[in-house]
């Protein structure tokens, strides 16, 4: 029996995360959950999986988790502290992070140290801290194992394979509700035309980030430090369908790539029972069916947060997380109605623009140039 | 250095294979050639790759080539056992058989007890043979590396896999010339038409057997020993581009697919350095070039011998050799003229339905059926 631990049940990956534990009946012991401060649906997760414990980030919802909780074993914890304790448990074998936003980062590491493989879906990880966390899993022999469509695919095609052997992976993008628009229809676009995803069901900020293709700029990133390759070496294009997951090139010039429908629960799954692949009752992928798969390359010219994604990431040290962080505030000002959609990466460039980055930062750096990303960011916003 | 012998040098693959070493200069000695008849390439290839051994089957050939190769050290060998000696020396690391028809089924044996691996290109070692094979192959602790293109890729697309967790292999098939014609224009298909294969220059045997899915059919045959499947994890979808060259689908619903431009440079490559990947000139594939990738159902009303050839395998035993002699004599017939293209199923089915199957056959009762199938078929195609 696997014992895990999951950071962000309650999000759009924790939930998926449980159904695959449902699914695999008797194969894994819940002993953490997390939350953001979703009481009501935490409270019903606990109830189900009776773990050792329950977090949440927020005090008062930490209160009402109590007692809700009171005829149970489940020890509740609050904050950043709980967290971390959720990730380090000595017990657990694996920790899925699923956590949204920069504070999963700090749990990430330290489930490193604790010597945890970790299943990733927290974007933040390996965007603003890649080489450390990558640095840290090497040392302490721990697998990271990307949860992500994109990044899974390449992993499993990267199974049995030398690293050595690849000459670029290729990220494909579905290219959000927007990728036919025109740069007018771009000044017009509202928050539930870029909440409404054509292929995959996730969450509002990453919704947003696949509509200016942030999503795929941020991807690359992780990428870049995921499987330890220059940024040369990554290529996008955008692919409607979202069925061809994403390809490795070799240098014999053989392509591998991972396709299946769209639904997470495969990669998420994957992670769970990685090596192995066990079997499910997830639809199968009829290629006939389906009929036509097209690609096209990313508009860049429309869409500069691909670009922006790039130059961070060759910039390299804090600059990355200040991309991230410019980011997470535009989107959130924008789901507010604070902001157009056409704002987002004006608002990012700005606060990069301003942004001396640090090349060789510690963690504290980052959490730092983060920090400092967000002001300027909502600043910027103020401003409109 | 890698020492390897090719048995079928002067055909498409042979050629191929000879340009692919060229390609990868100083890893690989040729150690012996062999061709069928052309004695004017093959007097070329051993000019150039001075083996120790050249061999052609017939043997008045064989006397011009000698005249041909007088100031060389080569020895030149005649007939079958001259090609059975090419395929055992001594020295000699891996036997690339890239011969056409029954004829490379027995080399391909002799070289499996002789421990060698094989880069096998010939389809009738597997269909005719393949359980026989396998199972000399597991014996010798020998690989099978296929060179086919859509073998290749399902065999890259199991490395650092395990069989068990496959849920079923999908082969793709271009759908030939044909893949859009109606029944009414098959029946008036000339030579010249069924030539002309959309994506992939090869010989002109199975070149026909692409146009009437036959092709297919034995391939589905060879998948079935070669990766130890039942033919119900074998599917066939037609995919006109042949960028995809074939899939895996797991039990997890993972699938993980090869795909490439159309260049059989590519898998050949793979089979000489195998486990290696070695840096090539080839061209890259570019998916946003391409644009469109489109899958169908194949038209099994139409082209029937997709469906022979799973009822052969299904019966197994002798029938397998006997659907693939009938095959090509009738194709033979065809390419001269004596046959109509929609005839050649129809010759396939009579032998077929008149041949009474050993279902645990010896390799002689496997060549006895052959021969008998050849003659049947010349006698059905006789009568029109």
């Amino acid at each position: 029996m696997k014992k895990i631990s999951i950071l962000g049940s309650t999000g759009s990956i924790g939930k998926q995360t449980l159904e695959v534990i449902d699914n695999l009946t008797g194969q894994f012991e819940v002993l953490a959950l997390t939350a953001n401060q979703n009481v009501e649906l935490l409270t019903t997760q606990v109830k189900k999986y009776k773990p050792q414990y329950a977090v949440l980030m927020n005090e008062e919802a930490a209160t009402e988790l109590k007692y809700n909780l009171k005829d149970l074993q489940t020890e509740v914890l609050v904050g950043k502290s709980g967290l971390i304790r959720a990730a380090t448990l000595t017990e657990i074998d694996l920790v899925v992070n699923a956590v949204v936003g920069a504070i999963g980062v700090k749990p990430t590491l330290e489930a490193i140290k604790a010597g945890k493989d970790i299943g990733l879906a927290n974007k933040e990880t390996l965007v603003t801290a890649g080489e450390i966390v990558m640095r840290e899993a090497a040392q302490h022999e721990v697998s990271i194992l990307p949860i992500d469509s994109e990044h899974n695919a390449i992993f499993q095609a990267l199974q049995g394979e030398e690293k050595e052997q690849v000459s670029r992976i290729i990220l494909t993008a579905s290219g959000g509700p927007f990728r036919q628009a025109s740069a007018k229809d771009l000044t017009e676009v509202t928050v539930k035309q870029a909440l409404d995803h054509p292929n995959w069901d996730m969450g509002g900020k990453i919704t947003i980030d696949s509509a200016t293709l942030m999503n795929k700029g941020l991807e690359v990133i992780e990428a870049k430090w995921l499987f330890d390759l220059d940024f040369e070496q990554i290529d996008v294009v955008v692919h409607p369908q979202s069925i061809v997951h994403s390809l490795v090139e070799y240098q014999d010039h053989s392509m591998l790539a991972e396709l299946g429908l769209p639904d997470m629960k495969v990669p998420i799954q994957y992670v769970l029972t990685y090596p192995e692949r066990k079997k499910n009752q997830l639809e199968s992928l009829e290629l006939a069916q389906v009929g036509k798969l097209t690609f096209e390359e990313p508009r860049r010219d429309l869409f500069p947060c691909l670009d922006f994604a790039y130059q961070a990431g060759k910039i390299g040290g804090t600059m990355p997380a200040v991309l991230n962080a410019a980011n997470e505030v535009a989107v959130a000002q924008f789901l507010n109605n604070q902001l157009k959609f056409i704002q987002i990466p004006q608002i990012i460039e700005k606060v990069m623009e301003a942004h001396q980055a640090i090349i060789t930062p510690t963690l504290d750096d980052i959490l730092a140039a983060d920090s400092w990303a967000r002001e300027q960011a909502r600043k910027e916003g103020g401003r409109n």
